[in-house]
């Protein structure tokens, strides 16, 4: 009986793969993705990229029955740096992969439906491996950025290229990693596919696109250096705030200066989208070189921090700057979360959440800062700050009153005496690779919380002599990324956003490079480098449940629920910027087997199974 | 309470691991492998090689609540043909994996102890993959075989080399990648470790060696070619067989042809030991070229057919020649399963079993041709033999008087016509990759009957002019693999081995490539190349579980107790000959991702785990 119930399922779902065309995808099913169970439509599961689930069937009294469903093999003898969170939608996966390919796969059986793997020319430069961290969807097509500063709009059933548009010169170091969005635009009543670049350490000027999902055609892009053009149909638009570039210094002639021509500030991971007040929010990257002196005097507007968007015609409208002046690499583009805070005297506010590469977590007003009209860069109204890691020591903290951090004298490494080519070296927390980096917290309405994947390390840290170069590194520092506690590297904190205080912590030996996820059965499931998915009690922190999947894992999980049951879906296979920048830290994790799968885990119900 | 027990049972585990050195290996070990249940010390599970455990726990009643335990990623960005056999070993597992590496992994968490990786030169010739069959373990040391013609003894609880011997010239085609076996010489009281090489279509002379395992010093190699001359303790020992070499044709200046100085014979997988007589069993592979009219007249000896070997004194004291003048690369490598026969009449034989390239399984009296003096070349004296796949077209049946095939005329492709470069095409099966290939059998004495992993193909086979060039393929055939059914390339068949029938069988879409196991828990597992591992109920052939892992499957399962569980472990990726030389069936495969990962199987008990 058992064996015919099987056949019969197997023969139902070839039936509906092949007989019907799959759904497709509207901007009505995307905003509700944090409602809708049985799907997992953008990255971070919905605009307000809060990675919860409503989903109650895996929780903390079963999750130890969670077993393997299958497992897929990206192939290719291409094995490292697996960042991607996938897409789920009919019954397939849409899983990204490393070196710019993308597979649709039976989320029932991990059978392979199509694949697509970009061909790739030489002299494409990605600082921080060859990563990808997701897809998008929309209509009949997904899409995905490429290493060649490209991005691709593949038909969801077939995997064929519908259109593929280079947006940069990958040979100067534009590339793209992150994952597009879809969002709206209330009053055009537009759907619009959005997405950034990367490349700050190679000097480009970061930029963030719109798209016509359909066609690929550029509606509009916006640089976030500020003094330059943005372009909008085609035709140069606005200057990005004050046209003279204030924040930027002028050499002895009058000329903005060097630095300012390339800028950095790039929006290389993933929006979030205000649908209330129809505004864009997103990080913008470091500004470019990392050698603050050669920005000096100025805040290097509008990087490391977050940016406040309009879709209808791609101007800047809000900005909050992280780290003025940012001689650290802390960037600003970590996810910015979107919640409903309450102060600490019990207001409730529309609110964002962001823990910076920097140490400090940041709580910001979204209506305040998505206000039209008035001085883009708004660093007061910070509705809280606080630090998520021990031992920050670049500032003490950040003025709420001013919105800027409280900084500590002799952290800016000096530049290098005359005649020398490298300045004294200073200990930094965190490094550049930060308390945080691109991989995502999750917070879950249940208990309030917000679930860091952060890292305690330090970097020794010097100026070095930068000139530019084209497609050369354009970074003026130098560093050593080092051990700061004896005991653990990566950190898994839940953060209370109102009182910044630590309410449980898991320490890991190696570094935490993947996402968290949280769900309404109160667990928290992040991987780990060294291989392991993990699920946590959300509300103690209790380690409840692991799985070896033999590869580290640096991606970001995904839940979804298909004939009534519920699943969790990741990738596993090590690589991303710590292997390769982390020195110290990449020695810690030299033992660390590559990989490249993507596994799909449910719960092994021995009684449902008998009763078959 | 769960995880304090965790906790403690962790830090056991790491106690046991770094404070005592894990126990060495005996011959008393290894003989006795079948029957120990807490490990798998030989290629074949012991000197029989039948592929069959003891175990009962996971059995047909439960095997349906078997889950993954761990995997492990070989890393490297090196994916492709996982033909490995395991050993396991006091609570390790050492997995040989493409490309000439070993890992040994933690049998119970799968954290990697260490990894060896052969620095291999530029110019190795592996036909078929940069595969490699699995280890051999003795006394504190693993032994591999690597690509440029070497084998080498690691510290089995380092993983550091001990010794590393060069056998052979790899720019002529010289490989290995078979596993390593340990015997003993009960006559010298001393074990040895036996090894073969690769090779035959580049136009090696096949080669048999015997090592002392301690130091990697040659005892004894014995050339597979007649006539060749073998060593013993570094000098010439004797001819193998008639030094005149008359089953090899001469020129019209008497001399032995071009052809009969490369010769082939290659015994390229592992032996099986006959303990009672003293005798290594071994398969010894094609003649060189495959073309057969350049050794024509004679049989092309001792190639194509089993060989029987004195541990002693490397002689070769016996042979059974499954296909004389091999004109169709049949070869003669598969494994000998040693085995107690009762033949129709009920009489026992202590027999061998070997299911051919050539279609058609063999029973061998092991006693009749182990007995030393007399003929080497023993044809008569066949215990039985039939085919075990549908539409052999090159031979009516074998023999069992003269124990020859009845050879179907036309079947041996004609010369090319004067001028021509190539001769007419004739279609043959099974075709060169065989009715059945190197994956191996099982054999339950349970059920009494053989599990062979076999494939429905054919070939359209044609002659080319061929001559020898160093390090050149060394064939002077053409052929294209095709489809022989229309709904099944790979074929799992229940034999019995009495009357040749087939008791049930299994059909696969693609090729099977994959060796069986079966365990008394009336079970037999094997793995697919859409990278499924399954188990059958080893007496109706029911399909009672399987998992999908990714990537295909073409490694050997293995299984064993740990701390009163039943594990089960086998490689996932794949590779292999198909993808390389399958013609039709390669593209059937295409769609096969290329993986490379260790798995390990329990059965998840609930009751068990919410009883902790």
């Amino acid at each position: 009986m058992k064996l015919k119930a099987r056949i019969l399922a197997a023969s139902l779902l070839t039936f509906s793969m092949v007989g019907t065309a799959l759904a497709d995808v509207s901007w009505e099913d995307i905003v509700n993705d944090a409602q809708t169970t049985e799907d997992v439509l953008m990255y971070g599961f919905g605009p307000d990229a809060q990675r919860y689930s409503p989903l109650t069937k895996i929780n903390t009294e079963n999750v130890d029955d969670l077993v393997p469903a299958w497992s897929f093999s990206f192939g290719d003898e291409r094995q490292r740096g697996q960042e991607v969170q996938a897409i789920v939608h009919d019954g397939v996966i849409y899983a990204t992969a490393s070196y710019s390919r993308m597979f649709a796969l039976d989320a029932k059986t991990g059978k392979k439906l199509w694949q697509f793997s970009a061909r790739l020319p030489e002299g494409i430069r990605p600082c921080c491996d060859v990563v990808n961290r997701g897809a998008a969807i929309y209509g009949d097509k997904v899409y995905m950025g490429l290493l060649d500063a490209s991005i691709v709009a593949l038909d969801k059933n077939t995997g064929k290229v519908i259109w593929r548009k280079r947006f940069g010169d990958y040979k100067v170091g534009y590339t793209m990693t992150g994952a597009p969005t879809i969002i709206h635009d209330k009053k055009s009543g537009r759907d619009l596919l959005i997405h950034g670049s990367s490349g700050d350490e190679f000097g480009i000027v970061g930029k963030l696109y719109a798209r016509d999902p359909e066609t690929g055609e550029e509606v509009w892009m916006r640089p976030l250096v500020q003094g330059h053009v943005g372009r909008y149909m085609g035709e140069p638009s606005t200057p990005t705030g004050d046209p003279n570039a204030p924040s930027w210094p002028r050499d002895e002639n009058g000329e903005l200066v060097e630095a300012w021509r390339h800028g950095g500030g790039a929006p290389w991971q993933s929006a979030s989208f205000d649908v209330e007040t129809n505004t864009i929010i997103i990080g913008a990257g470091n500004p470019a070189p990392w050698n603050g002196w050669t920005r000096w005097p100025g805040d290097s507007l509008f990087t490391s921090g977050q940016a406040y968007v309009d879709p209808s015609n791609g101007e800047l409208i809000g900005f909050y700057q992280h780290t003025p002046n940012d001689a650290w690499d802390f960037s600003g583009n970590n996810e910015i979360i979107l919640f409903d805070y309450t102060d600490k005297e019990g207001q409730k506010h529309r609110a964002g959440a962001h823990a910076d590469r920097n140490g400090f977590f940041y709580v910001t007003d979204i209506d305040a800062r998505s206000k039209r009209g008035g001085d883009i860069n708004r660093p007061t109204a910070l509705l809280n700050a606080f630090p998520f890691v021990d031992k920050i020591t670049w500032a003490e903290g950040i003025d709420l009153k001013t919105g800027r951090p409280i900084e500590v004298q002799g952290q800016r490494p000096p530049p290098p005496a005359e005649g020398e080519k490298r300045g004294a070296s200073v200990q930094v927390s965190p490094p550049f690779l930060g308390g945080k980096n691109w991989n995502p917290m999750s917070y879950s309405p249940d208990t309030g919380l917000f679930y860091v994947p952060a890292n305690h390390w330090t970097e020794d840290y010097w100026t070095e002599q930068v000139t530019y170069s084209p497609g050369a590194a354009y970074l003026g520092m130098g560093f050593t990324i080092k051990r700061l506690f004896e005991d653990h590297v990566g950190l898994l904190r839940a953060m209370n956003p109102t009182t910044g205080e630590v309410v449980w912590e898991h320490k890991e030996e190696l570094p935490l490079w993947a996402g968290t996820m949280t769900t309404a059965g109160n667990l928290v499931f992040t991987g780990t480098s060294d291989g392991y998915m993990k699920a946590f009690h959300a509300e103690t922190g209790e380690e409840l449940w692991s799985f070896q999947t033999g590869s580290g894992i640096i991606s970001c999980p995904v839940t979804w629920e298909m004939d009534g049951e519920q699943y969790i879906g990741f990738a596993s296979g090590y690589g991303g910027a710590v292997p390769l920048w982390g020195g110290d830290m990449a020695k810690l994790t030299r033992e660390v087997s590559q990989g490249g799968s993507f596994w799909v885990f449910k719960i092994k119900n021995i009684e449902q199974a008998s009763a078959q």
